[in-house]
């Protein structure tokens, strides 16, 4: 029994139903949503407590997260990834402060290590000794990890274009891996019939209500960090939906129990070849499956199953949409390199593309404060960055071709 | 000037410099070493004063840190890298305890880190616009992330073996990267010559003392983390030789102060196809060169440029030498992979692979106490992860060939 969480509710239908550990979407299609007793909550946690903790993991505020009091922290430590404030960059944005979230600094290198820990935590509360999921990749690999971690084992789909670090993580992680020959949408149809016949716990994050809960430690982090100083935009790339959506959660539950007075407006960034989300925000109506084309894999979703809560978060917070071509990402990938020292990955870096992009448009005001989110490592997908940033100059041991190579090339040494 | 630094003094010959963020190694070719008064950092430094610490960073040692106390940290994140108790593979092995110092847990992902955060302190000390140095690749790409953190310009020497994900770090962090057609001998030449003509700032770790300075922060941590408790042994990789070098200066550096009361034995790991450190503690006599036969790059020096302080480290420990070969390196990455959930790059385990071997040739007391530090993240070195792991089963979204495909390969589903 949660003292913490009321129950969990139907975002589509209303439908109320009781928080168990493993309880996953509606009957009526829609996902759940988990309530909090926020009253109670401020009962618990105050900024002091919170900033006297020894805890540097997102586990640091377990007031708001949807677990048992005795339910232990999964073993890797996941959250409190470093808030870079970028100076260089916001002038050459024309922002007044930008700061870089680099959750690419995390055990298995993505965001996505949030969900996976809460995973992990769930399937213990409910004693499964097996979890699986459907993934672009990211989900993938931080479920493997943090499962492994835990001593359970995983049954993990991901399609066949997932990138060769994340199939390298799941392997060596010992995961049984099923690559589909297919786009995700396939690779999640084929995860939903297996977990159904086997009934293994279920980590797809739009079946799974706790997995948001999860992500949301990402915002509860940056307004920590910031001292609870709310920023103007946060910005962020969006797939499944299910990380914009988390974000949000957590950023309404500071709201809620008073530790920020206002709230941020989300800029939703999508790649042009994959951007349903989006276009269903831009339309005004509902959104429609697109195809997959994009080289930010894990953005790369078709049809989001996470669509619900992550157009209700963009629209409640007076949300930006901005869609990036792939050259505009790994240009984006390049400039958060050269001016922070951070290499995400494609769609980690897409949304510092949006905003970037936003900031050439003239739709971010010169004053504002923005955060941008980076969602995962470069290091995942080393073929695209190398295409995109060319090879290095190769040369034999030799002082004289070391002159020739710069002169052919212009480079003039300071 | 720095307060709590004496001098340095050449390990080889005794000579004594003043402490300058410009020195380099000694005239008679010895490397030195940074000498620090103890007596006066004991006044300043106490358990109480660091638990009460807010910077989770190397940073947070800054009187046992060669730096002006003006001087700021540079901006990266770098250190307090997790430490797990691995109980599972603790038990496997027959230890009473063992604990994974997950350093692939950094910016870069790598230890590297810490001596590319001192050598941009450093640099920036010495008004310094250009770093450069050559390296297996891990120091390359954590100078070249580190120095544009900090807006400082970088000049990049690696071996054409380098892998894939050190040069995308590398590119995608704007460096101009030369990659050397040649060994790391030929590159750290080339590199040598480059320098002195141009005069950039050195963070070659061989000729920079400051750099084992940073590196020594993960015995600090490591130490920290256990509450001070010495492990019996502490088991690292070793190519050139500055890491054990670093790790071993920090532990004496808390046992000079006070904060520990005896010293752990080091564990050298080696491979079996370049191994010149260990060679020369097993002879008893001086190091020789080797060829670099092993694919775990970041160890494969044949010409350990650090080697003095190194075999003086792991002599005055009374330490322990061991040499594996590729496919217990490998072996080692699943190893920890399974029970731990942390990915390490080939030369990151190869410090588990050692301890392994050393645990079946029953040469570890069952009784130990032993940590295993993981040196660089497995994203790194995706290509022998996979070919050492094998490939993923490959199947269209179809019930049918799931369940053909588990029965073929003797999976039994729980």
């Amino acid at each position: 029994m949660m003292k913490n969480v009321k129950h969990a509710k139907c975002v589509k239908c209303g439908k109320i139903y009781e928080a168990a550990p493993s309880i996953t979407s509606c009957a009526c299609g829609g996902i759940l949503d988990i309530i909090y007793d926020y009253e109670y909550i401020k009962t618990k946690l105050t900024k002091e407590t919170l900033a006297a903790r020894r805890d540097h993991t997102m586990w640091r505020y377990r007031e708001l997260l949807p677990v048992e009091e005795t339910t232990e922290a999964p073993p890797l430590r996941v959250g409190c990834s470093p808030l870079y404030e970028a100076k260089a960059l916001a002038s050459q944005l024309g922002l007044r402060q930008l700061y870089i979230k680099d959750d690419g600094i995390n055990p298995t290198a993505s965001l996505k290590d949030r969900a996976s820990s809460m995973a992990v935590a769930k399937a213990v509360e409910a004693g499964a000794k097996v979890i699986a999921c459907s993934s672009t990749g990211n989900a993938a690999s931080s479920l493997a990890g943090n499962a492994a971690a835990a001593g359970i084992k995983t049954y993990i789909f991901v399609p066949s274009r997932a990138p060769k670090g994340k199939v390298a993580q799941l392997m060596t992680f010992g995961a049984v891996v099923i690559s589909v020959q297919g786009s995700y949408e396939e690779t999640f149809a084929l995860s939903r019939q297996a977990i159904e016949k086997w009934g293994w716990y279920n980590r797809n994050a739009a079946v799974n209500p706790y997995l948001s809960e999860g992500k949301k430690t990402v915002g509860l982090e940056i307004m920590e960090q910031l001292n609870w100083e709310v920023p103007d935009y946060i910005a962020i790339s969006v797939g499944d939906g299910c990380t914009i959506a988390g974000l949000w959660k957590g950023l309404k539950d500071l709201y809620a129990i008073g530790f920020i007075d206002k709230l941020p407006r989300l800029i939703s960034a999508q790649a042009e070849g994959c951007c349903p989300i989006n276009r269903a925000i831009e339309t005004g109506g509902d959104w429609h499956p697109m195809e997959e084309n994009t080289l930010a894999d894990s953005i790369a979703v078709g049809v989001p199953r996470n669509a619900d809560k992550a157009l209700m978060a963009i629209r409640e917070s007076g949300g930006l949409t901005v869609n990036v071509s792939d050259s505009e990402i790994m240009a984006a990938q390049k400039l958060l390199g050269r001016t922070c020292g951070v290499f995400g990955e494609p769609a980690g870096v897409t949304g510092a593309a949006g905003l970037k992009k936003l900031c050439g448009q003239g739709k971010i005001p010169a004053g504002a404060t923005v955060v941008s989110v980076v969602t995962g490592n470069g290091l995942k997908d080393v073929a695209n960055a190398i295409a995109s940033c060319g090879e290095p100059i190769s040369i034999p041991s030799d002082m004289g071709l070391l002159l020739e190579a710069f002169s052919s090339r212009s480079i003039i040494v300071e």
